[in-house]
């Protein structure tokens, strides 16, 4: 997730060039003041790679996520003269800051959501459970106006914790990997259930769908959608439903004003 | 450099899935049969955290970037059991395989080039020489034809043996990084010179253009360019003037054959 202190510049990065440490003037500069970890997942961290070498802004992680980056070398490609990492503590508030210590006017909580560990920390780790509070987290943001958005790129069932959460929000970004359970095993690409990945379902009786369907104020939005889900076609059946299910799927370049 | 067993396959990657160790069946296969990573630098390696996860292929890498890759755990996303690490050796040519060991009709050699070690591996280094032979390479790769193409994308300048090597290619990609040694500099962006970088700049009298001026039958073609260098835009009297010296300037989703 990242963070722009100054909506009215464009969030886009230009990525087409070299990046160097020692530049971070004006003329390059962008609107990214904060940088937000969502999970230890490939997907969640590699993005950092690619951010403009040079850029200050202020990282925050969980500890468990900050042990990853702090020992992947790869990592010190983000110069710690100028990013300033801190580690984003479990169920409390934070107010966000940038790399310089100016307040952003955003708050964000990381609350514990069910789920799994990272994929390639798995090997050697008992998965007969699925590990839940310490490493899966949903991110609430909150503005100074008080209007919040829940960013919940993976999780495996939904709390009544989360529900409640949502009511409250003006916006949810939600789990949207997966149509069905079977869906991988069935396409015959993979002999995970949704269940084992850590994923809830966005159809069925004990999917996403469901689960908010009390949910009409709160405008909801899937992201993290697997290229298997046919929601990812406009003109499927199963789109349709999402849509009438007062959901919108995610987009590149899609923007939501909070 | 993505190497393609079956030219006749797009090489394009779908990534806008969520990947699994598990999942290598045809449905999802991509022709990517063999990955060379040309050098340790965040830009040759980071490319590797978005491939297809459970894609098998044989990733050939030289010694100390082998010792990168090993050395930071996020790399263990590509699974052991189908991507197969083969040490790039220098001055020495190869034979390709794929993951399962068969020949794919091509030799590759990474020969030494002038240039400097990763960015973030400057840090407590001595940094008063450049830094050549064992970290920055080129790559020549030869097909069943004798066909050849190298790929230089970082240089500091031209030696004799790569001219001598670019006469006998069909197709060189070579380091477009600057036009001139102090544009970063006189930007405002950087107080890093080219030379400092490790980059020829492509005008001058001691550039790219010129070095390689005797070279009329070699396709000759600028790659790794800088969002600071005027050739990436078409209209400009530097376009003009690498067009006219016979050069082209490599663009996203640019086909070339041998």
């Amino acid at each position: 997730m990242l963070l722009n202190a100054s909506p009215d510049l464009p969030a886009q990065l230009r990525d087409n060039d070299i990046l160097h440490p020692d530049n971070n003037g004006p003329a390059r500069n962008n609107p990214i003041a904060a940088v937000i970890i969502s999970g230890g997942d490939i997907d969640c961290i590699t993005g950092l790679l690619t951010l403009r070498e040079g850029h200050a802004f202020r990282l925050y992680a969980q500890d468990f996520v900050m042990s990853v980056l702090n020992a992947n070398q790869v990592f010190s490609v983000m110069n710690g003269d100028l990013v300033a990492r801190e580690i984003l503590p479990p169920a409390s508030p934070v107010t966000l800051h940038d790399a310089s210590g100016q307040e952003l006017g955003l708050r964000v909580e990381a609350f514990p959501v069910p789920g799994k560990i990272p994929l390639y920390q798995e090997e050697g780790r008992d998965l007969s459970a699925l590990v839940s509070a310490e490493s899966v987290i949903g991110l609430s943001v909150t503005d100074d106006a008080g209007k919040t958005l829940l960013f919940i790129p993976g999780c495996a069932h939904v709390t009544p914790e989360i529900l409640e959460r949502a009511k409250n929000a003006e916006i949810v970004f939600f789990d949207g990997t997966l149509w069905q359970d079977r869906e991988m095993i069935d396409a015959g690409l993979s002999q995970k259930t949704g269940a084992r990945m850590g994923h809830i379902s966005v159809s069925g009786e004990c999917g996403t769908i469901a689960a908010f369907s009390a949910l009409m104020r709160t405008r909801k939005i899937f992201i993290h959608i697997n290229n298997t889900n046919p929601i990812l076609c406009d003109d499927s059946e199963e789109a349709k439903k999402v849509r009438d299910s007062g959901w919108d799927v995610a987009y590149d370049g899609m923007e939501v004003t909070l």
